[in-house]
Parts: structure tokens; sequence; C-alpha cells
């Protein structure tokens, strides 16, 4: 629950600034440098440009459309006159600081855990449940990696025909865990090509050539891990579906930046596979990868540096004889639409109201 | 279905030599290597080891047990001598020279497609099914990799509490492509790590760092590919229940040479976690791999080069309120289990009867 000073703050503007000073929290990260593309690459109508990040980054500088940005450390005043802050540093960071923000009057929008199944805060995929805005207090929750990829291709076919169950298991890349773990990923592949021994640093288990059950958290009692718990809950959140019954299984595997996933779907009527393929043909933010004759479906390297999520091996689930469930194969880019893209365009509807 | 020369022929001694002559027919190949490895290290009763191969490999050397084997052509007269023939060089080479190697007198253990579904030939996996061999005219089939490994953590489940349906995805090694696939994985990723472009040309997509549906030729009509619909087809022969709902995605994972999979798996009554896994830790030729405490759970990198299948992440499937669905996390090494392992552990139970 976020906690604000002064509820009586908590009386929001809308962005109303044309060209709005935008701040980065975590810059220096592998979700903040993506942040900085997109902003660059979407023409996002800046006002001027913050980035911060810890003392150690301080100093530093990323180049913004050419120019040389000096990255500053972060503080509770480093807020002052900014119009939006982009969060990604972790879920302690955005406990500490995000109220700081909202009281000098930004909007957060933050991609951490922190504030994603608070009430009074929007758990936002535009292309699903940009609605959910109106309600906004300062504060917009950019959703887990996974259940912004797998809702962006859910949410259409939920729309036109109710789904009343999900199983999932998950192909997550070495992004999710930052780009330490995409580094470890790297260079423990190359020590195992070059016949040599490698202690892993960063994730709990050897990444060469191996995968492994999610390194989240894992609630004992359960035996469901904490990325399997956030993709549930969000799930749920986002499309509007709080009781929704979700069996998942979030495997790591060693891939860089793109996440698949395997989803059997199953809804309240039978759905063909042309309804489902129709469907999700003319939803926004997807693109049908569905070459049956090609052997030619969304893959990590396809999905890769896209703002589109791919969708395709759209087919009936033969476990499921009632012919009310279809599989789907999805995939995508963990950075952009898992979280910087999404952030971004969050901040590009917070412009248009 | 296998047609033999003479009916008649197809009266079938059991292996009576105390110690028979093996022959391998595809000994140069990623499986063929494995067989003539478990063969020695299982201390098999050998009264005589003959490779067959194809004449690019007849002259070469293969050792074993410290001394050079050398490597035959195959042909129809191969087989004289031999008591049980191994066979691993794909579909077209079993078709073609399995009845001859049965009319010789050898019993032909066939790690191929051909005759998995051929109702004369029992389909074998020794923990599960060994009472099927009963039947068997001369010639066995070994399961497809998948079924083979799934069956193993499948079975004791399904003989405590019957299965009704199950839903599994899976994430496939290298290996089950063959030994160019396993090299095309190495090449293919350290190109991409030395930043150069790399032609696929096993595999019909990049493998660095990257997945992709199952290469197996695809169904156009059902959207399924052959190797999904072989892994149904052999899951319900061997756990001996026809009509299984079976619903299955089979992608191919950067992994070397153990498979992976997650199995929902629905019951006809609520099986606790508990129950099953004291069932599955007292299952013969599985490994339980369960440690929530350590977020321990089966990986390719510890099933590699083991007999047992590793199973774990036991746990109730939260996508089904019934109560009566549990998920599982199953590795287990291709090339044995999955192939030479099983095919030798067959030849073994051939020699006990």
């Amino acid at each position: 629950m976020l906690t604000l000073e002064d509820p009586a703050d908590a009386q929001f503007r809308l962005v109303e600034a044309k060209a709005p000073v935008v701040a980065i929290v975590g810059a220096t990260g592998a979700v903040g440098v993506e942040l900085l593309r997109c902003l660059e690459s979407r023409g996002f109508p800046l006002g001027g440009l913050k980035l911060l990040a810890s003392p150690r980054s301080a100093g530093k500088t990323l180049d913004f459309k050419g120019e040389p940005v000096t990255i500053e450390a972060l503080t509770e005043e480093s807020f002052a006159g900014v119009d939006i802050a982009l969060f990604s540093a972790g879920s302690g960071i955005s406990k500490r600081y995000a109220a700081a923000a909202v009281k000098a009057g930004a909007v957060v929008v933050d991609n951490s855990s922190a504030f994603r199944m608070d009430a009074d805060v929007p758990l936002v995929v535009p292309e699903v449940n940009a609605a959910s805005l109106a309600g906004h207090r300062g504060v917009i929750a950019n959703p887990n990696c996974v259940a912004a990829i797998a809702t962006v291709a859910l949410a259409p076919l939920h729309r036109a025909y109710p789904i009343r169950r999900l199983t999932a298991a998950t192909y997550q890349a070495a992004s999710g865990a930052g780009a330490a773990a995409m580094e470890e990923l790297r260079e423990s592949t190359a020590a195992y090509l070059r016949g040599e021994s490698f202690e892993p640093k960063v994730l709990p288990h050897p990444y060469a050539f191996n995968l492994f059950s999610h390194n989240a958290d894992m609630d004992e009692e359960t035996g469901y891990n904490g990325e399997e718990t956030k993709v549930v809950a969000e799930t749920r959140r986002i499309l509007g579906t709080p009781e929704l019954p979700i069996g998942i299984t979030c495997i790591r595997v060693p891939v860089l930046r793109a996440h698949a996933m395997a989803l059997t779907v199953e809804f309240d009527e039978v759905v063909t596979v042309e309804e489902a393929r129709t469907i999700l043909g003319n939803a926004p933010g997807l693109r049908l990868v569905d070459n049956r004759a090609a052997n030619y479906f969304p893959m990590p390297s396809d999905a890769s540096g896209q703002d589109d999520v791919l969708v395709g091996r759209i087919r009936q689930d033969i476990g499921d004889p009632s012919g009310k469930s279809l599989a789907l194969f999805v995939a995508g880019d963990q950075l952009l639409k898992g979280a910087a893209l999404n952030a971004v365009q969050i901040a590009e509807l917070l412009l248009k109201r």
C-alpha cells in the first residue's frame, strides 16, 4: 500500500505540460536503458530529461538523441519540476522514493512490483485496460513482464469469448533478472564452450545450455515461486477476472531478452482456430506469426527488439475433449513490452488525457 | 506395420545365449555412441559386438572397453549370428533392415518411430510396461524420448490414481535432433558470442540463445507437429490409456542433451502433494529433486549423463479449483532414458526372460 505523506496531495493533475519533464529512475539498468531508447524512438515530446541512479553511477553519462545526459544520484529532492517519473530500480527504491516524486507533482509509472496489487494504483497494459488509469492517484504500476506479454494476447480473446481457465508454461529470458544476468548467460556460455568451469554469481544455477525453475523466492507452503504468484495475480487484475483459475510454471531458459510462453486457454464455449486467428490478427500490439506450412511460429529471436508481441501456433487443445480450449504460443521482448515500452506507452496515455 | 517375409519365421525364441552377440545399427550417431557406452557401463554380458553404420563410416573404429571395434557397412547379411540388434539409424533404415535382422534370428530393439504404433510390436519402457514384451514377435520398439521420460514419472502416479487428463509443455534439447544439431547449437552460439552471423544447416531456425516450435513435420490440418503426435500416441500406448486426453506443446530449447517438461496432471480424485511425493520417491528409474527451501528442482544440467529421470516441483495445480490436478517438472537425459539406456534396459529384460 502506497502511503502518501498527506492524502490531500492526492488530487492529481493529469500531465498538462505539452512537453513534460521526464525522469528515469534506474537509468543504467537493463530496463532503464530501454526506457531511454523508447522515449527516443517513439518521439516522446520531452520538455526535459533527468537520469537518476545510484551514487555509484552519478556523473556518468548516457546518450539521448546523440547528446550526453549526465546521470544524477537519486535523492528525495530529485523530482522538483519532474512531470513523469519512470521508476525501474527495484521494489525497494520505488517504495522509498515514489511518494517523494508524487509529492513533487510527478506522475510515477513504476516498473517494480511494489504497488501492483495496491487497489489505489492502476496496473496497466495500454492495449488491455487503459480505462483503469482513470482512478490513478499519482502512481501507475507497470506489470510483471509475463503478465504484460500474456495479457496482450489473452485480452482480445477474452473480450470476445470469456476465458474460464488458463494453463501456462513460460520460457523466460535472462533479461528478466537484469543486465548482470544477461552478461552471466553470455560469460558462462563462453566458458562452457572453452571447456572451462564457471561459478554462477547472479543466478543460483548454472545457466550455460541449461534451464531452471524461476529464481524468484519460493513459497514453501504452496510450492509456487514469487514470479508465478505475481503472474497469476496480475493477469487476473489486468483482465478484470479476479477469480480466474491459472496454473503456471515459470522457467528460466538460456535466451537473452525475449520471453516465450505456451498457453492453454479454456473458454466458456467452443472457439474455433479461425475465429481466434481473426481476433488476434486484428488486435493492437500483436503480430500473428502462425505459418503451419513453413513451421514458423513465435520465437525469441524474432521478438527481440520488437514492440509487438508475437502470437501463433493457434490450435485446438487436444487435451480438452470438449473443444472449448485453444493452445497458443507467444513471444515478446521482455525489456520492451515486458517493461520499458509498456511504461512509455502508459506515459503517452497520460499525455493524451 | 512390420511385414515379415514369412510369418512362420515369427515364432521367436527369447534370447537364450548367456552371452549374446549384439549389433548396433547406427553406431556412429549420437544415440549409437551412447548405446555402446551403456553396454559397457552396465556390464552387459556380451558374447560379441558388431558395429554397423553407413558405408561412409565402414573401416573406422570405436572403442569398447579400451579395444577398438571396426565399424562395418550395414547390409542385409550383417545379422548372421547376431542375437540382439539395437537399431538407431532412423525410420528408413529400420523399415529396410529390421526384417532381415529378425529373419537372421536376432531380436530387434528399434529406437526409431518405424514400428512404435504397430500392434505386433511392443512399445516398452521397462519401469512401466515390461509385461508387454510377452507379445513380441522379434521387434520391440523403443519410445520417443519425451514419451519415455514422461511415462517414467507418470506411470507410478497413474497406477495409484488414474490420470484423466494431461497437459505438457516441453523444453527439448538439441540431442533429439542428433549429433549434428548438438554441434550446430555449439557452433552457432560461439558465432553469436563472437558477433558473427551463422547460417543454420541442421535445424530450420537460429538456435543460439533462441528456442522454437519443434522442427518435426507439421500436420497443417490440426496444427500439431509430428513430435507432439508421437508423444501423445506413445504415452497413451505405454500407459495403456488409449483415450487419455493429452494437450501438448513441444519446444526446442538451446540445451544440449537433456529434455525437460512441465506436466499438469489431472486425476480422477484429489491426490495430495505428499502422496505424490511418496509415490514418486519410491518409483524405479526416478530421482526426487524437490527442494522448495533451496529452490532446487530438476534441471537439464543435473539430468545429463544420469540414468534416472529427475522429478520435482510437485504441487497442487492452482489452475484446477477441484484440487484434482498436480503440476510436476521433469528432466531426463534424452540420449540415455530417452533413447540408449531404455533400449539396453529392454535388451537386459530379454536376457532375464
